[in-house]
């Protein structure tokens, strides 16, 4: 691949061993390489990742597992020499799975007590003990629903079975594209008089992994129990009821909400050498859902933040500005840690010249989401040429990212990661989002990539252009 | 990403129905639009490939498994309505891996009698039956031995232990610079004296797992006994050499070479429409390492070359030029399915208008290898810029693929698919090469890709340039 440097690569670019601040300005290109050499011969975000699937494989916001990863995350800063590591404090949900979750035929007869694979949606409700026995109603849209009449729905079970669409090439926006039965669907259904909500899960495959994810009840509306099925279980129950057969199911679940509680963003920097007021920040989310390991979600995203700022760290490349390490709470079920990261630090959002964040999982290097202005998203367009041994060099308009998303009503221009996105809802808020899923080559390609673009705007003379501020 | 029509892609572009030859000239990227929304929404190749894997998981030259391949791929053509079907017969050399291969301490006296996993190299002669027991020495190069001295490797094992290069983000370049010591490091040691050699396995990862692959004895050299040590296995044992204890293995093994039998390339044909003497080959090869399933190497190739087929018929895409299956025998011990190829059709050359291989696993399509013309890889870079809703828009010069790389002195333009690299050498020759390890859309991207460059050029109004002939 041929990369030329283009004229914004010629202004100046100093990179000063820490050790020897007297040292020679760097070329930008050979900085690179040493960073993508030292991440796939000796990276260690491999390890990390290792590490925190070890220590809290289940780390939904409120739980225990929550509580270790903020303590592991926190221990491993000290241990790899961050500055300012600090534990921001913030107030988070907690929702608990509970005990049992259990989708039983009761008819057609022949059925009668086979079960098929479920996970509540983080949010629902539980259903009464003895369980929700009703016949089943198939829709893919709401408009379907609504199409059914006035009682289409009274006292059944809807199942959402709109599948991802598989044509699309960016798994990602298949899953913009579907997800809406999820988080809407409880809500959807009891409009419609249904007694509980079955979704099919959100994955490219067709399989008998369910995949859970979040819920919100719409307000002022009814609230019926919710669980994600299996594709394979999804296309059973529409095929029998297809077929003209009355189909009811059991639906039980324990699951609840309790009081929130306290969690922490958990941050760390290299201070920057000559602008340290001046942050770039590298992020991706600690919390996960309780089932897996959260391996591509976020896992890879914390090690790969914790692995850019130690591959500076040992390269001895200390930038211009800060780059700051943030391990998001919450952004699975709330938000509530991006959301009080720019509460908190509104008064700094003005030198903060870009937000990285990496959760699209542990995957081989694409490219970028700018969420910026056209002159800030051209300017990044060059420097990420520099990437190219990384791979990571497509840039496309989008958000960064959920946990950084609140900075942009300040003007921060935001960057989310892009790994290829094949496998990702293979994965993704499932139980086999674990550690084994993910390749070592991969996630170190791209720790470099975003080591790299952090560097590179760090250590650079001026700023990206920013938006105007929406909001303070 | 912006795809403008570069000048060659205006030249009149026809594709017709099969049933409706007097149908209008379609927008090129409408048909590779139409291909890639077939292979990722209802494509076969995952299915192919999962039928394969489990007909044939063991198919080396020679082997029953083979031949079971070579049936299945025969009957599944018929099965699809391929034209031109045949078994084209060519003789392969037939190993054997046999019942033992073990490596065991006999010192130092703590680990006595401890087994380290070990594959026999493709081709190496056995040990007697009592095995071969000597001390270990270790290098990384053929000049390390050398500088031992005349009576360096003298009655010992020499393991070559020089790694893949981590910081290679092209994986197959690591390979390259690493491979020397599998296919000659058995002759390199017998001609310092050694009884013996080790080899550690081609891998970027780091575990147990052994790989093994083609040596080949350097004639009028004394023949030793060969196997490949897992990369865990072999730091091993180079650290307590490097410790300056004794080590001395126990090496037996017992494959054997038979006569050479008859096997076949499977050919199958989408015959042009107006020039079907004029051929685009799409090819893989069928015969794989007798451990594993072969999956990644090379049965994806193979069904993404059947499937490439497939979708151009079942979407009505009968191009000028006939596409031309070919799934060569024996790639991975002889070539002779290339070799014989390029023999049994020297005088259809001239009408080989272009010649795909895959056979770099099923990962994500990034690009291209071309070993053509630089004026044809100019074209070839106008062309592939279609296919950018795959992925494959990269172009490298190379060579295609080692199936169809006899053509080449024919002046044939060659091109590999070129898919990502990062986890190739997790699975290449080892019993991690199964069916699970490859991705379904992953896998269909590629063959999307492939079945798209196909129709490209099979429809196109001129042929690619050619080079010279350099043999006929």
């Amino acid at each position: 691949m041929n990369v030329s440097l283009p004229l914004v690569l010629l202004l100046p670019l100093v990179a000063q061993d820490a050790a020897s601040p007297s040292a020679a300005r760097p070329d930008p290109i050979e900085v690179i390489d040493r960073i993508v050499d030292e991440s796939l011969a000796r990276g260690r975000a491999h390890d990390l990742l290792g590490e925190l699937c070890r220590t809290a494989p289940h780390r939904l916001s409120g739980s225990e597992g929550a509580d270790l990863a903020v303590a592991w995350a926190h221990a491993k800063m000290r241990a790899l020499g961050f500055e300012n590591i600090r534990l921001e404090p913030c107030t988070v949900p907690r929702w608990e799975r509970g005990e049992v979750e259990e989708l039983v035929f009761t008819s057609p007869e022949e059925l009668r007590g086979e079960a098929l694979p479920i996970l509540a949606l983080g949010g629902s409700i539980a259903t009464p003990e003895a369980g929700i026995e009703a016949s089943v109603v198939v829709v893919s849209t709401p408009e379907e629903l609504d199409a059914l009449g006035s009682d289409g729905a009274d006292d059944r079970i809807v199942l959402f079975n709109r599948p991802m669409d598989d044509t699309e090439v960016d798994t990602f926006r298949a899953y913009g594209g579907a997800v809406g039965q999820r988080s809407q669907g409880a809500s959807w259904a009891a409009r419609a008089g249904g007694v509980a909500a079955l979704v099919r899960s959100m994955t490219t495959r067709r399989d008998d992994v369910p995949h859970t994810g979040a819920m919100r009840y719409t307000e002022g509306v009814r609230q019926v129990p919710t669980a994600a099925v299996s594709t394979n279980g999804a296309d059973r129950i529409a095929a029998l009821v297809a077929a003209g057969e009355d189909v009811r199911l059991r639906l039980r679940l324990t699951c609840r909400t309790l009081e929130p509680v306290e969690s922490f963003n958990v941050v760390g920097e290299l201070v920057g050498r000559e602008k340290p007021a001046e942050i770039v920040v590298v992020g991706g989310h600690l919390d996960a859902w309780d089932v897996g390991e959260g391996a591509h979600d976020d896992g890879a995203g914390c090690v790969q933040a914790l692995e850019a700022v130690r591959l500076m760290r040992v390269l001895g490349l200390r930038p211009r500005r800060t780059v700051r390490c943030v391990l998001f709470a919450n952004e699975e079920n709330g938000l509530a840690g991006g959301q009080e990261y720019h509460r908190a630090h509104r008064d700094e959002m003005e030198q903060h010249v870009l937000a990285i964040e990496s959760d699209r999982g542990g995957f081989t290097p694409r490219g970028w989401k700018a969420g910026m202005t056209d002159s800030a998203r051209r300017e990044l367009e060059e420097l990420v040429r520099l990437l190219a041994r990384t791979g990571a060099t497509r840039v496309e308009a989008g958000g960064g990212g959920a946990d950084i998303g609140p900075m942009r009503a300040s003007g921060v221009p935001l960057v989310g990661f892009v790994p290829d996105s094949q496998r990702y809802f293979d994965f993704h808020h499932a139980p086999t989002d674990v550690f084994g899923a993910v390749n070592r080559r991969e996630l170190h390609l791209g720790a470099a990539a975003i080591a790299g673009l952090a560097w590179l705007v760090a250590d650079r003379e001026g700023a990206l252009p920013r938006a105007a501020e929406a909001t303070r």
